[in-house]
């Protein structure tokens, strides 16, 4: 997982990484120097993955990493040269092998090394309000406005003519050409991923950013979590409005348009042209085909299809709802 | 559409409208005035108006316009003092002319006249917060507060007795006596309206204002939007909770009460006494009679009779919706 | 109603007391000294108290408060050394004598006690953004963070290991170790309490106040209200996703995990380790067990017991709601 916004701490040797796990030390190979983790298609030689579940069997059997968090279950199915770390539970100890890499990953301290703007090499660049804050290693393009209160934090770029409002907030995000972000936004915060535990939640990495694509418009009071092991992303020319919140490893096509109030749960991956009502709700982990539409108000708990209507809760083929409520529409009320 | 927020930039010869529009020129009328953009009704002799839906011919066939916008289909139903300006798309070249006429209501860019309170001839008048900013022309009156880090952007006019919560922004707003307005809204920003096209959508231009009456109070989180062609009203003593979203163009009676996280969209009008419960949703143009109680939770998808009861997705009058669900009143979970 | 947030007007002599309420002057009791007001369960031998229902009749009998305000019809419960105050609208009276022993709460308005962090005991003791604001005899403990533009109001108290988000604003709250606050929130302010009246509402005192327990995570954009005559309260190790409205005298228990858009209404009371979906809602006044799972998008209307899974509109038992959606799980949408 490499980005510009989270530093990889490593390399720890495997000794490291068993002393952290609470596991028996490996006299043979506690040595082995360990230089990423990531995830188990994406994994190198020298790094360390992890498989959880037998619905990754077929990535498992050819992955190139060297060390692999697992079970005694899974572990089988690892090509030779990996290495099995045997756990209770792949998801906790990935999350804290994660840590390890990336500490920095799983806090979202405000951040202290900003300055007010007018210290910056921004200050005649930009077109800024009152008490505007600009993190380290920002970069901002040509003939762009920051209003007042907001905050840019470190290593966020910014492309072309883009309009940030007042009180807003933008972390660990990339935004394209020609978007506007509103008033009183909070793009790029972790996710609300965390194990949960009787006395103490868990909370897990959050190394993914949020990508922001040309043309988008982002609505007021809207917040958008980046991503945990992927990125959150906004398709070009897509527009949400106010009071919307989109979940971490979001992916939204372009030319979509979001209406007020939605919510979209982690990972569901929105196709192109996807009309959204206002308040409806998506769950996690769905995939909602292109040219989509989703009435105002419906909740989608399954995927969608390409070219479909649906309106309701569960949201259903609008002609299957209109049908049912066929009595409604035709009756005074 | 006459207001002290948006600025007509006209008037402009015909030719210069024809230019704007990518259409011919008209050599016998290039040289005619036209003083302004209005509706169909609202138009005087040189001024622009257009129509685009059959719907409108009979205020059409009386317009009092010099030009209209419309179709080579409708452009009959105009009188004869009308020159009818054909385009493919009404809607889409009357955004283009509105744009000519009123610039600045297309842009929702920070308000870059305001000023340090302490600076304003209200540092002895207000009683006001830490970084409070305050825009030209603003006017506010007797024994208001306003609280921290609030921005009042230029031409808003407030009351007496006014409250202004904490990082709270207003503008293009007017504010009679006796309002309350919590912590974190943002009032008076434009509305979620454009034109969907695939590479760059349009933004058409919002005119209108909020107009927020005698004794409302505006809970934390909310969002009123500001009209396009007309003004978003909240009625007098109308109370809205924390995280509620007013859409533009909506009008709210007087005496109604608006519980947390409801939504309105765009063009509906609501009656007076209405009662709406949390995270109800009401969908754009309809029309909600006075008196009426809309159960939290329900999606209003048409039009609502005064002293009517209504709950449920689609929202329909009470005894029917708890008749429906009579076991569930009576059973166990 | 003790806490170190809203301090006591009184004592009032009985006459004062009538006098506000309109009522004619009682001589032989008219200057009997009244210390404060209290609910019928805690008011002791010189406090006010009010009853307005027979469903408190069982403790009406038995108050040890000198005086109660109530009707006609109810006056006859009270035990013999209680006086009655006998009124038309029992709770709009209270709301009024509540407004004499406490007239801060009734208001919210911004706390004009803040001072800059970097002029008060805090500025090394606290790691803190820029323009971060803290009112009169605030406490925070070892290890906390505060981000830019965060106000934290007169008499809030914040344990150790605390970390508050950039924009938020914390009132009237009592924050315990280990909690993370993030940014945009707005905690502490009145609930949406009032008696509706024509002409102007009649807001009602919030004298309680929200106690956050160890180890929550409260998501961005949330908002908490304070209690009216009891405390918010949000259970230890209780994580809250963005944009959640908890509204008055709410009490979640511990190990709750509650995601985005979810709104709860006054007083409902929820278990430890519930389970609450985006965007659902909760009606007021109701029980939610113990280990409780509510489907994202539901509307719970009534209680619901221990150990209980519920989906739907009105939410009912989760087996009932898939059962009666089974063809929509099984189709092609």
């Amino acid at each position: 997982m490499k980005n510009s916004f989270f530093n990889n701490n490593g390399p720890f040797k495997f000794k490291e990484i068993l002393n952290q796990l609470n596991l028996q030390n490996d006299k043979n190979n506690e040595d082995l120097i360990i230089n990423d983790i990531n995830d188990l298609q994406n994994s190198n030689s020298n790094e360390i993955t992890f498989f959880h579940s037998k619905k990754y069997k077929i990535i498992a059997n050819i992955t190139k990493a060297s060390f692999c968090i697992t079970t005694e279950n899974l572990k089988n199915e690892l090509p030779k040269q990996c290495i099995a770390i045997i756990v209770d539970n792949v998801l906790v100890s990935t999350a804290i092998v994660t840590s390890m890499f990336y500490p920095n990953s799983i806090k979202d301290d405000f951040d202290d090394t900003v300055n007010d703007i007018n210290k910056t090499e921004f200050n005649n660049k930009v077109k800024y309000g009152k008490n505007v804050l600009i993190g380290q290693n920002v970069s901002i393009g040509k003939n762009c406005l920051i209003g007042h209160n907001s905050i840019i934090e470190k290593n966020v770029s910014i492309g072309d003519n883009c309009t940030i409002g007042s009180n807003t907030i933008i972390k660990n995000c990339l935004i394209k050409n020609d978007v506007r972000i509103l008033d009183n936004c909070v793009i790029g915060k972790h996710g609300f991923g965390f194990f949960p535990t009787q006395n103490k939640n868990l909370r897990y990495p959050h190394m993914g950013i949020v990508i922001i694509e040309e043309d988008c418009e982002i609505g007021c009071g809207s917040t958008i979590d980046r991503g945990s092991m992927s990125n959150t992303i906004i398709g070009k020319n897509t527009f949400l409005d106010n009071q919307i919140h989109i979940a971490h490893n979001v992916k939204i096509g372009e030319n979509s348009i979001i209406a007020g109030q939605v919510g979209i749960a982690g990972s569901s991956i929105i196709g192109k042209n996807v009309k959204i009502g206002g308040q409806a709700g998506i769950s996690g982990h769905l995939k909602i085909g292109n040219n989509v539409e989703i009435a105002g108000g419906s909740g989608v708990i399954k995927d969608i299809p390409d070219n479909t209507k649906v309106m309701g809760y569960p949201a259903k083929n609008i002609r299957k709802f209109l049908k049912e409520n066929r009595w409604y529409i035709k009756q005074q009320l």
